[in-house]
Formats: structure tokens, C-alpha cells, sequence
């Protein structure tokens, strides 16, 4: 029964994410999630920001901006960031998007002093309901994150650690500037991932990899990444502004043209990733029923053939 | 309700058709596929052939042979691939197979003629109509073809482009002549595949790589499709008969043996590829309960002990 | 109704397995297996053992102990493998184990002279029924192997042949001697792999690749296999007790830490690998939920906020 009604959430819920945008979270107050509740705890714990600028080019930039604390993640980011992805939902004319952190570096993850002061504010069953509520929120922003019909990029500056490793993620593609580090740290706090980082990261660079990274806990530095698969590229540029300029540029490789042929690529490949061979393929059908004999299929079709 | 139902169809599907290689299509009347009036239309957009030679040793060819339009698949050519692989389907020695063009090319996708025209002689919503069979008709044949219980190889010479592009991935495995390129060209004709070869796309080199594929639209040499995983080789012959050799010798480290054993060994890895891992394993048992105490196995048993 | 609950079992076995490893079995009476009768038909084909150390560090090593055969399994040793990986499920405090085997050499799969007794010992019906149900008891024992929340490491000296090979594939990493090598010889002995080690090699180094080496059939070299990503390292000792040092000394950099932390690095890695992304997350939620707020956790957060 459980099992069944599992995948048949699973399957519903990818199938429409994907196909239709609509925002469908991964847990409700099914799975015991208390959504209004961990909200109000959040906004007890605020600081920083989360920024988001969408650009004419069909590109938007989000900015991680908490510097003295290396960005970590306060209560209020994580409000604000669930904000921007729902902002992000509904740009209809978006392409791309470039995640990074003020200050030049990446993101540390959660800020601990919050961490601490939920954990110590009530007696330790509630501790651990407020836990697993923090660790749902993320889940669903994130598994909304990696859901957007944007080509995604974390342009890691600086640290990417611990849950700002988990983030970078959660992006299609990781580009790291010269002397930066992704840690998946976890195994040192006493922790795993739970905003769903293994589960991605097992998906990027297969299971043998996640499990040397989850259970060393090692500093990963640009080329052992890109070895790994786990980023593309090693920028030029260490400063801010280069750097910037730099994932730009190698994100319009793969933005450049209308918006909807753009969006609907990044659809089939989401099917692809999520989904059996079988379901992808039909996915892949419908998304490209989307494209069809539009604008943009007509356009190419009378200038190549007369 | 739709997914359990997706669901079932798929596992089911999945495990007959690698296990009793019965037909089983991907689209049905159920998904809105008419295939008597996607074929009627397909009759009308004659030209080039599909050839299939069956060798004794257990490999076929099939030829794609249409080299004014560098091979792209009229309708006739179409309805031609579907009786192809109905042939392979009932070949019961078959053991390898070898796909590659005709005039020193691979296949340029579908002839922009026969769509254009396809896509002219009616009102809007049939046209998406047509374009939504044809899509179906053509993933259903792929699919079949994928799963064959042969061990199959594009040989690439000169270009795969578009829908060329996304036959490649059908196959097994890819072998490039020097100067040949794959290019998933679709972006630049306001589409994305349809198919199936974003979705195969995916589990060849992962999604990291399809999105880039896909995204950029670029030329893919063989050199950088080596890299990717996206070829297992590069051939040293550019002419056709040099080449086609060299893929035969190449395949024949694989398909050497007895059918019944080298097409249990496709069985098994295409389980592995398409479900997920308890299915895979039980398929897995059931292959090996086909060979198991086979006459094959039998011979090398009373040869291995005294 | 026989795929859902096909899938029904697979999710809720998986789940109850990575959560609670509990001993639950692919393979039951409703698939037909006779548990009592192969364990009774194996009992007579004795000789060998494995052995198993549990070390104070959380390490275990699991020897392989047929040197005269190469190590391969007796009927006996096939009973007292399943034994020993009970004993594992019940070791609360491992972290890691190492598999070896005796006499410098990994194992060369099953002994043929009892595989052909039990195939002479009756009808051929019988036979074939014989050999499935010794085929459901390795992959149960092996699937359960596999699944242990220890990081697992094949040390492979010698040859690993056969199901020697499938044995390697139930390990989260490869290690490799000089001289060494492993090789899915089954399509030589008229078969395919029986013990799951198909499933598990798509997994591991992807389809094309798999079909390769079992299609092909071919030694694969240290050099090789660390291309192909089946092995993870080439050691530099080929003798026993120097390259167990060495494997136990990689094995360290990622089972140290507190037992709760490590077997829940493995058991979100495992769920990754084996589940589709939506319930892989689902359960790094719950497995996180096990170590939130546990002590090494509150130790740490107090260490690093003041």
C-alpha cells in the first residue's frame, strides 16, 4: 500500500513538475511535515539575504549574502530562498540561472549558532521534529531548485561546504574558479546530507565517488573535481567580477536561442535523470509536442528548405 | 491512477520484451497513436531504401541508403526501418548488428521536404497531430531496435545530424571514422529530440553531459564523442569498405560464440540499463535459467572437468 | 497485478532493508526458490571455508579459503558465506569490511565438479531446477551483502574469475595487485552471470562497458580496470599481508569516525544507487533522522559554536 502510493506520487508528481511547472513539493503534512510551523521558527533567526537579479538575456543571478559567515545559511535565507525559487517558477522567459556567494566564497551551509539555539530551545523529541522539518523545507526547495526549466550553474568561489556543497548539487552544472573547495564536511559534524546532496550527488558522479566523498569527508579542489565529473570547468578568473563574467559566458553556449527551445531541453534531460527509460521516452514525446510546429520549429523549417 | 498504470505497462513491457522479444510497443491507440494513419501519410513521402543483409556468421548490416539527402529518412524509409527491425526481431541466429549509411555518411535525420509538406497540407492541430505520430511511431520502432538481443553498432562516417543523431543512440555502441561528427543539431531547428534520443542520451553519458549536448547544439568530433563516452572507438579507415571491415572486426570480440549465449549476455545488460536493480537482478536470474544447462554450457562443463 | 506487486516488494525491501536491515530475501517460495532443499543438495558438496575476523577498529575480514581450487565455492562455503553475512547484519558496531581470498588469488567462482555432480545427480528438469535455486540463494546472500552498512572492499590478488568476478561487483570498491585481474569468463562456459554480477557491473562501469566485458569475456588488468572505473586503485604489494595492510590502510581514510555516522554514509549512498532520485531522498531524509541531534552530532556543534 505504502510502497505503491510512494510511486505513484513519485511518478505523478516528476511527470507534472517537470511537464506543466507546477509547484508541487516532495513533502506535505502527509509525511509529517509541518510547513507553517518550521517557517515561524526560521524567521526567529534572521541575517543575510538572498538576492536575485533576472537579466534581460534570460539569465538570472542569485546571490548568496551572508559574508560573515561565509554565507552560511540563517532562518531567513532559508525563507527568502524558497521566495526566489518561487519567483523563478513563474519567470516564464527564463533560460539560465548562476548561483553564487557574496564575498568570494561559496556557502558553508547551515549557520550552526541557529542550528544550536533550535536545537537547545526545547526538550530533544521536539529538537529532533524541528530537525526533520528544517531538513523537508530544504528538500522541497531544493528539489524544486534542480526541477526549474533553467540551465543551472554554482560558480564556486572560495568554500562550498557542507550544506553549500549540498547546493551546488542541485544545479545542472559546478564551475570552480582556481584555489576554490567543494567539502562534503557532514561525517565531521556527526551528520549525512539530508538537503538531499547524496542523493544527488550519487546521480552525478555514481555511487563508488559519493561514497569515497560522504565517507572521507576530503576537500575537493578544482582538478580532482573536474575529474571526478564533478565540475566542468576550472575558471581563469579568481576576483568576483571575472569570475562572473566568465560562468556567463560558458552558460550562453547552451542558452542562446528562444526561450521555449531552451526550456524544453532542460525538461527532457530532468525526465531523463528522474525517470525510468520507458517514462522518460514518453516524457520526452510530450515535451517535444511542446516545440512542434512552433515559432521557432516553423522559422528553421522554411529557411532550410525551399 | 495514470501512473500506477504507467507503471505496470512499463515493468511488464520491459521484462516480455527482453525476456520473449515479443513485440511490444511503447504507443498504443490508449496514448492516441493511430499508426494506420501515420503510416497512410508516411506511404505519400516515398524515396531511398532501408537494406538489411543478414551474414552467416550471426551479423546483419542494415543500411540506410538515401545519399542525395545524405540518408534522411523519407516516410517510405520509415515504414522500411519498422519491417528491418520486425526481420531482426525473427532472426533467430542473429547475434550482432552493424547500422551505417550509404555515400560515406551516416543519416541527416528526417527529410525537411516530406515534413515541410507534411506539416503544409493541413490545418494547425492536425499538423501537431502528424508530427505527434510520426514522433511515436518512430520511438516505437527505436525502442524495438534497442532492445534487439543483438549487440549493436553505429559505424559513423561523415555526419549524424539531428534525428541521425538520436539513431546512434539506439545502438550500443558507437564507432567513428576520422573527420566524422554526431550533432544533435535540433536546438537550431526550434526542437529538442523526439525520438527518444535525448532520453538514451542521458544514460550513455549522463545527464551533465546530454544538457550540454543538447544545449549546445555543437559538433561533436570523434576525438571529443571518445572522451565523452559517447564513442567506444575511433576507426583508422575513411572509405566505406575500409571502414565497414574494421566494424566488423571490432564487433566480432563480442559476438563470437553461441547466439543463444551472446544474445542472453544483450539480455542481461539491457535489464541492467532499463529497470531498476531488484527487477534487474530477478531478470537476470531468469536469463541465466535460459543458458543454464544449455547445450553450450553443457560442452564447456565437460571440458573444464575430468 | 504481477508487476505492481513486483514493484510493491521492490521498494518496500529496499527501503526496510537500508533502514532497519532487517534480513529480508529477494528471493522466497512465491518465486518458486526451495531455501531448505539447495541448502540440504549444498551440504553435500564440502571442503573449503570462510573465515571471518571482526577487528576492534569496525573493520572485518572475510576470507575465501579454498586455496587447491583457487577459492572456488564448494557447497559448504556457499552455506557458510550466507552465514557470515548474517553474522555482519547483526555486528552493530562495523564500519568496514575487506574480502579476500586465501593462497594470493581472489576466487575463480564456483567449484565445476560440484556444480557438474548436482547437474549428473538427476533428470534434467530437476537439474535446471537445481541450478536456479542455487542461483536465488547466491544472489540473496549476495544482494544482502551488498547491502550491509559497512563500506565494502574486494582485494582482488590473482584471478577473480567468473562468479569470483560477480563477487568483486557486491563491494562498494575494487583494489587491485599487480598482476592481477578479473574476468567475466561466462560466456565461455556457454553462460551468463547467474549471481547478480550483470545487474551490478551496468551499475558499476555503465551498460556499454558491461556488455563489453561480458560479451567480450576478456581479462581485464589493473591498468584496465581503473579506466574502466571498476577498481579503484592499483596497490603496490602483490603478497598477502602487505596489500591487506594496504587495503586496510585506504579503507581507513573513510570508515573513521563514530560506527552511527559511517553505516549512515553508506546507507544513503545505497539508497541513491538503488532507488529512483524522489524516494532516494526521501529516505536520506530518514536516514539523517537517525543521526540528527545523536551524540557524535551534539558533540561536534558544540565544538564549533561557542
Amino acid at each position: 500500500e505504502m510502497a505503491i502510493s510512494l510511486w505513484k506520487n513519485l511518478l505523478q508528481t516528476t511527470k507534472r513538475r517537470i511537464l506543466q511547472q507546477r509547484r508541487v513539493s516532495l513533502y506535505n503534512g502527509a509525511h509529517g511535515y509541518e510547513e507553517e510551523l518550521i517557517k515561524k521558527k526560521l524567521q526567529q533567526f534572521a541575517g543575510g539575504s538572498i538576492n536575485l537579479s533576472k537579466e534581460d538575456n534570460g539569465v538570472a543571478i542569485l546571490t548568496l549574502n551572508n559574508p560573515k559567515l561565509m554565507n552560511a545559511f540563517t532562518g531567513s535565507m532559508m525563507l527568502e530562498l524558497q521566495e526566489r525559487v518561487t519567483e523563478l517558477e513563474n519567470w516564464k522567459d527564463g533560460k539560465g540561472l548562476i548561483i553564487y556567494g557574496a564575498g568570494n566564497t561559496f556557502c558553508s551551509g547551515s549557520d550552526l549558532n541557529a542550528v544550536k539555539a533550535i536545537s537547545n530551545s526545547q526538550a530533544s523529541s521536539d529538537t529532533n521534529k524541528d530537525g526533520m522539518n528544517m531538513c523537508m523545507f530544504m528538500q522541497n526547495t531544493l528539489t524544486r531548485l534542480m526541477r526549474l526549466p533553467l540551465i543551472s550553474v554554482a560558480l564556486i568561489q572560495g568554500k562550498a561546504i557542507g550544506g553549500g556543497a549540498e547546493l551546488t548539487t542541485a544545479c545542472d552544472f559546478r564551475l570552480m574558479t582556481p584555489g576554490s573547495e567543494i567539502r562534503f564536511v557532514h561525517k565531521h559534524m556527526g551528520l549525512v546530507p539530508g538537503w538531499g546532496g547524496a542523493a544527488r550527488l550519487v546521480h552525478i558522479v555514481g555511487s563508488g565517488t559519493a561514497l569515497r566523498l560522504l565517507g572521507g569527508a576530503a576537500r575537493v579542489d578544482p582538478e580532482t573535481a573536474l575529474r571526478l565529473g564533478l565540475s566542468e570547468e576550472t575558471l581563469s578568473s579568481s576576483d568576483g567580477t571575472g569570475a562572473l563574467e566568465e560562468a556567463r559566458a560558458w552558460l550562453s553556449q547552451y542558452t542562446e536561442g528562444p526561450a521555449s527551445v531552451i526550456r524544453a531541453v532542460k525538461k527532457v534531460v530532468t525526465a531523463g535523470r528522474e525517470l525510468p527509460l520507458e517514462a522518460a521516452l514518453r516524457t520526452e514525446k510530450d515535451v517535444f509536442g511542446t516545440v512542434w510546429g512552433g515559432p521557432a520549429n516553423l522559422q528553421a523549417l522554411l529557411k532550410k528548405t525551399k
